[in-house]
């Protein structure tokens, strides 16, 4: 924290890595395109983590973890889903190192090339429905809704911090069902539990819908997303839902027996969130002085901060602040009294304020004399003198407060920037602006792909089919046939 | 839960791999040597996480997370490390899929070749040790103390569910200290947290002590451990803690500015425990009717059947045991009320003894007629009628016994198995039968590995120093420099 960050108006993706690595919430690992979670991004994730996990078992989804190691022919079972993942594949092909003839080096002993190949997983479907294959025999075993936190790998040579990463850790939930009516409605109700975390515990609002052809899981039948606006106005994928039909079932041959004594192949869900979430809450709402954490994930929601000066004595100040403690400790209050001796006031400030906290308390001498405390709110920046008394009675209020202003200011800034256009000329200086374009859409691949090569936006999500025969599709001006979102991407 | 299980007697290992089965814990994974960890086994691993994860948080320790990769060139950076870890690692090599010439195989794209393989973490010493070069430059930065959940990978060709897999799940601790003294206080108090949950939560008693010099881990200067006895008298590694010395700083070059001004190399700690707990927990504590969970980690604490006859009224029923659902749900008992209709009370009785919940609360028709239930307690399959009235406060105290009781089974069990011998015949006919031999060990390689060849039996722990010379090697008779622990182990 001794230096200051790049502006987000000068260089955005230079702010977005400066944040991350002033507020030590993450670092590069050793092997290119690997990522470290250092403590306090991690708690960030922990707390996400029991966000959606309380709520996955609410409705009933069970954890488990399945093997690391996926055959290689496994991927090959399902046409598709090859196809999306051979390409950004970590291969293990042998088991044993030895040292080199001269003893100078460690080299990979050629005679423990493996018979098959393995992949570390870059998902688990084809792992989990080959152990499915083996539980699932009857109506009786369904729904089968289990859930796994685990680690993945897709090959990148681009790194990102928690964008984009060989490895990244998420959840994967892989749910069988009777009908695809109950799969469709499980696909749906996981959408709805990402988009209430990510907004009521993240303060991020979040647009919902499918994805188009092109967009998809490879190997599902339908993907719903939901999607959110970062601070430069480009769109990032939050989290996804995939309706997998009965594509793995056949693949992997899971059938049931059903209530009429017939076989039948079932039907399947997957969804999943990533810490990719973590580069949305700090694109969403960090700024020029760093991060700006929702209270309701926070690690540290209040930090208190004694005011040094020649009329300092520690003892009062301890004294002073000991019921307010208690109080915190009683309505867990996430806290923490910076008592360093190191550093000064100020520097303390850029500190905390770098790492997001959403409330600083401030107290000096001069309050103790006077029963009073400085509260300064981070979304902000607005100080405010209060009552030493009032504080553990107001401290929740105002956490509040900050939660829901954060999410008002996201609000505000998607719908801002959001537009409606007239035709394509609008709609190119739109997105070249920067932004979400809302508009009528063809339904064709040819015209998704030809705007993808001239502006570089994507469909972000498709938001409704389209009923009213005077609306047109941006580009071709033919009839469209859904109402879309483009925008540039992470 | 169809067919009944294997004794113990008549085969412990197959014994223990059909309670793995029949009550869900863990199947066997795709690739050989994986495994799977079902809902109910995964569920246990949580409660379990849960109880070491507050203890390290309690101790000032965070978590983080580092990469699952790791260089080929970093393992050899310490010379004992290497030497442990090269036999048995994942090696990926390369990055990439493609389809062969004529599209009828997926093979390993040649051109994908990695420049330096990748090994997939045995245990995470080097990756973190070279994240810390990078954190720690000052005593102000340390003792720094991190602690990460993640799946490792050992490469193994013999499996055994939750003892011997490629890939297990499991804690490691990793800690940065200014001085030795401290740095050996970290590993000891750590060592103790691992006793305190094994012995607390999971009912099982265990020795404490350290590792001679062929036991201890590849890299440590000192291993601690917490060693427990299974059902069939082996031993059982529950925990390691270990002092590092500065051998990882001096290969990493982690050196920090002392509080005097001057460069000084870290002292470090590494610690773990694993899902192979679970394997203990079945180990100590099953018997020829399945698993037997202390209350403290069992996912379900009690179990609810209707007994189902001619005078079953399913309204009745449910009205009778409406407030004590009620109150167990504000005491946060975990109940579960098996409603299931295809199934009989005998086989209902039978499978929940196989997986091991603590208590089964019986009802039938008679016993709503005359206010009563029938409780009956995993532990000791005693059955006891009590008023339905009373079940929920004596419902704790009932649950508390079986876990109090299944602590005391295993440390009679342990005890009554542990030996004290006057000679080497003595010895072997000892370690034959099975069970701890507690004996003088002069200290020698040459003495351990004798032992060994002759007996299959290991010293599983350094018991204290001895320094009565009348205390004589059980087999060189020379004075023995320790008390140690011979045993056959997993």
């Amino acid at each position: 924290m001794k230096q200051g960050i790049t502006s987000k108006s000068q260089d955005y993706n230079k702010w977005y890595t400066d944040v991350i690595t002033k507020a030590e919430l993450a670092d590069y690992g050793p092997v290119k395109g690997t990522m470290v979670i250092r403590p306090y991004g991690y708690e960030i994730w922990e707390r996400l983590k029991e966000s959606f996990d309380k709520r996955f078992k609410e409705t009933g989804h069970q954890n488990a973890y399945f093997p690391l190691f996926i055959p290689k022919s496994f991927l090959a079972k399902e046409a598709e889903h090859v196809e999306g993942f051979a390409k950004e594949c970590a291969v293990v092909t042998h088991s044993r190192l030895k040292n080199n003839d001269d003893k100078t080096d460690l080299i990979v002993d050629p005679e423990s090339k493996l018979q098959e190949e393995i992949i570390v997983r870059p998902t688990s479907e084809t792992v989990i429905w080959s152990m499915y294959k083996k539980w699932i025999h009857s109506y009786r075993d369904l729904p089968l809704l289990i859930n796994q936190w685990a680690n993945v790998v897709r090959w990148e040579m681009r790194t990102r911090l928690f964008l984009r990463t060989s490895e990244f850790l998420w959840q994967e939930g892989h749910t069988a069902h009777e009908t695809a009516e109950e799969a469709i409605e499980e696909t749906k109700k996981m959408l709805n539990i990402y988009k209430q975390v990510v907004e009521n515990q993240m303060a991020i609002p979040v647009l919902t819908g499918t994805k188009s052809e092109s967009e998809k899981f490879a190997g599902a039948e339908e993907t719903y997303c939901i999607e959110a606006m970062m601070g430069d106005k480009k769109a990032l994928q939050a989290g996804t839902s995939h309706y997998l039909g009965q594509n793995f079932s056949k693949a992997f041959d899971v059938k049931y027996q059903t209530r009429d004594n017939k076989e039948k192949f079932v039907y399947a869900t997957s969804w999943g969130v990533s810490t990719r979430l973590i580069g949305a809450l700090i694109m969403v709402h960090g700024d020029d002085k760093g991060l700006r954490l929702p209270p309701n994930i926070a690690p540290i929601q209040v930090v208190v901060i004694p005011v040094i000066n020649k009329q300092f004595n520690e003892n009062d100040f301890e004294d002073y602040i000991e019921a307010m403690l208690k109080a915190f400790n009683q309505s867990k209050i996430r806290f923490y009294v910076d008592r360093r001796k190191q550093y000064s006031s100020g520097f303390k400030y850029n500190e905390w304020e770098m790492k997001g906290v959403p409330i600083r308390i401030e107290i000096g001498p001069r309050d103790i004399s006077n029963g009073k405390a400085i509260i300064v709110s981070r979304d902000t920046g607005k100080k405010e003198v209060v009552e030493i008394e009032s504080l553990s009675n107001i401290i929740y209020e105002k956490l509040q407060n900050v939660q829901n202003n954060l999410y008002k200011q996201a609000k505000k800034f998607m719908h801002d920037n959001t537009f409606e256009v007239s035709d394509y000329e609008e709609f190119k200086e739109k997105i070249d602006k920067g932004g979400f374009v809302k508009c009528g859409w063809d339904g064709s691949a040819e015209t998704e792909s030809k705007i993808k090569d001239q502006t570089k936006a994507t469909i972000r999500c498709i938001l409704s089919l389209i009923n009213d025969a005077s609306i047109k599709c941006v580009l071709s001006e033919k009839p469209a046939k859904y109402e879309v979102i483009f925008s540039k991407a992470y």
